[in-house]
């Protein structure tokens, strides 16, 4: 390692400044680049490990590539910090994920330099194809980069973008960054197939023996001769081109090489340059690399919150309720002993979603079947078939991957799927590419399945409980937000909710409002506060999107002329406008006021800044209400 | 072939019947079954290539194996009409796909047999991995048979599968159908790869070469018998574990079979059945085996009408007005002529959605991605981001596959990519799985999209040369019907449509009616006839479903306390629902009746049939209107 104190990372504003360096001082760049990194998220959280494990990859492509005229695009994204600090976002890092400030993924509407937007998986290869092919038809000699995870690998799109670009024949480099890992350990036939042509080298090894051999053979006279040059010929058109399975998608294939030694990082890149046609690089990487507790405990330091840059501790702020995912995974488990038809199936978020809980003590019912949300519903709807009751845990904006899925293999089929959709709502930070802004309009828009959203981490509990019953023997989605619930003491016994029916929080006379999910306990809070001045509210936790609850409707459209609804879902097609078609198919005029999030994508920053912005914050609900008192 | 003269079929009404015959007697009834086939789809219209090209496998499944305690999942389905018959259904075939007969696919509510319903493609191997655990954790020893065509096989979900399957040491036999062929020809590197393996047989004819060739060697020694048998073993480990794509994914490798040798089929399924853990049968197959005409013309004779059983002639009825695929297809071409930044994506579509139009005079502006939407559309933002603008057209029951890229690769970054959705609304006899319910609901729930469904032919035309003007440069969505339009004389110059405008189609003062799409011409008779009646109604085509048009509904809420809406989409969340939040949104309390798709699941049936079972054909229509007069 150098250490001659000179500061190098200061002085790149651009990539520009960058390709003015030696080869040799890329070693320090990556180096104080990394630093930069730990540096920056140790005290402003975000994504930690990916990031370190690129940082090199990072400083090579950018060196060696003609950017932003090159295009690389960033699958998934939470690794291109050092890719934004290199290319002119170094001094906003500090505002990264916070509210107005830089996003925590690549943004085209944030800089040139971020050739495409991402955030969910293994849309790269797609979109770099995209870009190759219009070079092509514009005449442009334009390099495209796709840089994509063995763990984005899994997930189908990647397949579908390589099976297109094998044929396409356009130029386009895919580096496959491969450290074995997604957020969890990696999972899949893939994960074993690249840990085979990477480690254990049969191919290398047996090429190297028959290369010796053809020596030995070739002093056996001009037959042997012969057949020696067919047997080299044999094999590189049989081993060389189909062992590999991206050569058999039409790839030609390179590596596995080491994606920490920059220096040769760069020629390769160099050399790959002037290959046309679509190839991939095989690099290995180390997650978190150079920060050794990262390394040492990937999963953790994948988002790891506020941590010691020194000593690695993780600054956690105490916190009094548990959170919604961490309920689900101990309820599941709790019921999963009751129930041995109940299984747990999450693509690739065990950690997240807390399945891991119960992964631990029941291992053989709990699947992680990778980042492949489509496989994963399906893979429940065949396990209902014969009678078991997964619990599918998917987070609301990826579930969006498996919309076709829920509706042609579960809901037609009226199969007893249960879906846990975490993270519904503004889940803050992860802003755009993460809301779970839609998922309550298009599930409640699907025939057969009861669509609900529970206020707290107890009518989750119940909710988990109800799905699961015989009587309930149909497709069931459960959607909770991304954070905590309001109530400590929730471990209580399961009770069952009856399907379709509402709870009354409280009962007024000025006006109504019906709330679903978690921003009920804001409203519940207000209405306590107004209680106080006199004005009297009947707060309606409707539990149910679909089924609508509609002896509880009816009896708030007899006797209230003014309704307001709130939601952490989007107004369009949403929550409220069930209300309102209630009120229509029933003939009622009500003036109904809806909350809820409004016609744009709402971008990053803490959930209460978001739930302010969007207009259903506390202060907003009470605004709302007294407006309706006139 | 044999002429006995005896009929096996007619003695075959379970699975049970066909297992007393002798092997022998199997060449007959798939001769028998094939006749009956081409028999019945010649005067009853449905799929024909497909079934037809696994009569041999069909049979050969259902005489091996224990169904339905062993599980057979056609993958699409439209293959399995040879499979209904040989399982109870022959006498009630002649309802095939008719109104309240059965259905065209698989459907678990009609028979046990119909172990998983299909329709979309490529689920099959996600649901029989479900099943094959389910069976596992039951301590079943059930054989689940995956089967599924080449073109399927191209699809992401596919690939989850089977990256899933591989590790999961499930028993699961996966039978790749080959006949290289989709609806239209299949494409892909995939397909390459598997004509590779296939025909050129590169790797049979090297391994024999090495098997002689270590022969020779034995001769010279022990030292060289020692490397001859470390060389087998490494062409073991090497050569046929990884050479192929699907060993590269841990299924076990058989074949390629002749898929038409239904005693040679017979005898390998045997045997597989006493192999455990996942495996990859490989038969190659013909689309339309067995009819010359279907063989030859694979492409029109995947479902190809009525037609002379004997001489293969299409029945067609004289259409007077063209379909709305020929109407997209000819005027995609007219506006890539005029606007070289044009180009075309179907996901395997270019007939069913007549881009092959374009596609014969500019291939290199069109392009067929293969069954994979979710690329497709992220291909097509990629596209977008160089300043193409992509018409992508997609199936709108098939665009539920890319919802998520539809929202956060091209919303969110408000890409000019135009989306041609076809099939819209209930399409007749193909049923449940394609009938295109959802779309107007949750794309108009996206921001920044503008969603449209045009009425007729001319607004068709008129909407796509709208969708690509400079000042419209961002997402627009364009659905439009299977079927025909009712303007034969539609091929007018271009005119614009102003973005959000609704269009005035009579004006009248008993009742408003605000359609959108192609029912709007059901209303428009209606309203003619009315008039007669001295009543009069204001009909506006609404023309979008966002942005509504604001100015057009202030001007009929401030008119009539009447109003209905009218779509060819779900009510939940549908364009009717956009009205009546509008009407909330501005204080108006009209009364709405909307009409559209209740919240079933709606079958097969003539479009007719199903437009009055549903409650908006032209006789609802009139009699809604007759109702709000009161």
């Amino acid at each position: 390692m150098m250490s001659t104190g000179e500061n190098f990372l200061s002085k790149i504003s651009s990539p520009e400044d960058l390709k003015k360096l030696d080869p040799a001082d890329l070693v320090k760049v990556s180096e104080e680049l990394r630093q930069y990194i730990i540096d920056a998220v140790s005290h402003n959280p975000g994504h930690l490990g990916a990031s370190l494990g690129v940082v090199e990859l990072t400083v090579a492509l950018h060196y060696v590539f003609n950017t932003p005229y090159d295009k690389i695009i960033w699958d998934v994204g939470h690794q291109a910090y050092g890719h934004k600090i290199l290319t002119g976002r170094r001094d906003r890092f500090s505002t990264n994920r916070k509210y107005k400030g830089i996003s925590g993924f690549p943004r085209m509407s944030e800089s040139d330099y971020d050739a495409f937007g991402t955030g969910h998986s293994s849309t790269s290869i797609s979109a770099a194809l995209g870009m190759a092919i219009a070079a092509r038809s514009k005449g442009e000699k334009r390099q495209i980069i796709a840089v994509i995870g063995d763990g984005a690998m899994t997930a189908g799109q990647a397949f579908e973008g390589l099976n297109n670009a094998g044929i396409a024949k356009s130029d386009l480099l895919v580096i496959l960054n491969d450290n074995n890992i997604a957020i969890d350990p990696n999972v899949g036939a893939l994960k074993e197939y690249l840990l085979d042509i990477t480690t254990s080298r049969t191919y290398n090894r047996f090429k190297d023996k028959v290369w010796n051999f053809l020596g030995k053979v070739g002093k056996l006279g001009p037959d042997a001769r012969t057949l020696a040059a067919q047997l080299e010929a044999g094999f590189k058109s049989t081993i060389l081109d189909k062992s590999n399975l991206f050569e058999g998608m039409n790839f030609r294939y390179f590596g596995p090489i080491d994606g920490h030694d920059v220096l040769h990082l760069t020629k390769v890149l160099e050399d790959l340059k002037r290959i046309p046609g679509p190839k991939l690089l095989h690099c290995l990487t180390v997650k978190g690399k150079g920060f050794r507790q990262a390394e040492e405990n990937q999963t953790v330091f994948h988002a790891p919150g506020k941590f010691d840059k020194n000593t690695g501790e993780l600054i956690t702020a105490r916190e009094q309720t548990p959170s919604y995912n961490e309920i689900f995974g101990k309820s599941i488990l709790e019921l999963a002993r009751m129930n041995d038809k109940i299984v747990g199936i999450t693509p690739a978020m065990p950690t997240g979603c807390s399945l891991c809980i119960m992964m631990k003590e029941l291992p053989d019912r709990t699947f992680d079947v990778g980042i492949a949300e489509q496989h994963a519903v399906t893979f429940s709807a065949g396990l209902a078939t014969q009678g078991m009751i997964p619990y599918c845990n998917i987070y609301s904006s990826f579930l969006q991957r498996a919309y076709d899925q829920v509706i042609h293999d579960v809901a037609l089929q009226n199969l007893h799927v249960i879906f846990c959709v975490d993270r519904g709502g503004l889940v803050g930070s992860d802003g755009a590419t993460h809301h779970g802004f839609f998922d309550i309009a298009f599930m409640r828009s699907i025939p057969n399945i009861v669509v609900t959203a529970p206020m707290d981490a107890i009518e989750l509990r119940n909710m988990m409980y109800t799905a699961q019953l015989e009587k309930n023997r149909r497709p069931f989605s459960i959607r909770y937000p991304k954070g905590n619930s309001h109530i400590p003491d929730w471990q209580k016994p399961f009770e069952e909710i009856p399907v379709g029916k509402a709870r009354l929080i409280s009962d007024g006379d000025n006006v109504a409002v019906l709330s679903i999910g978690h921003p009920g306990n804001d409203v519940a809070e207000v209405v306590k506060k107004l209680e106080k001045e006199g004005i009297t509210v009947t707060h309606w936790d409707m539990r149910f999107a679909a089924p609508l609850d509609s002896e509880a409707l009816h009896s708030v459209f007899r006797k209230f002329s003014k309704i307001i609804t709130v939601e952490d879902g989007v107004l369009r097609g949403g929550f409220g406008s069930a209300v309102i078609e209630f009120m229509c198919d029933n003939g009622y005029n009500s003036r109904v006021t809806r909350l809820g999030i409004p016609d744009y994508f709402v971008e990053h920053g803490s959930q209460e800044e978001l739930y302010k912005e969007c207009g259903f914050d506390s202060d907003s609900i009470e605004k709302t209400i007294r407006e309706n008192l006139k």
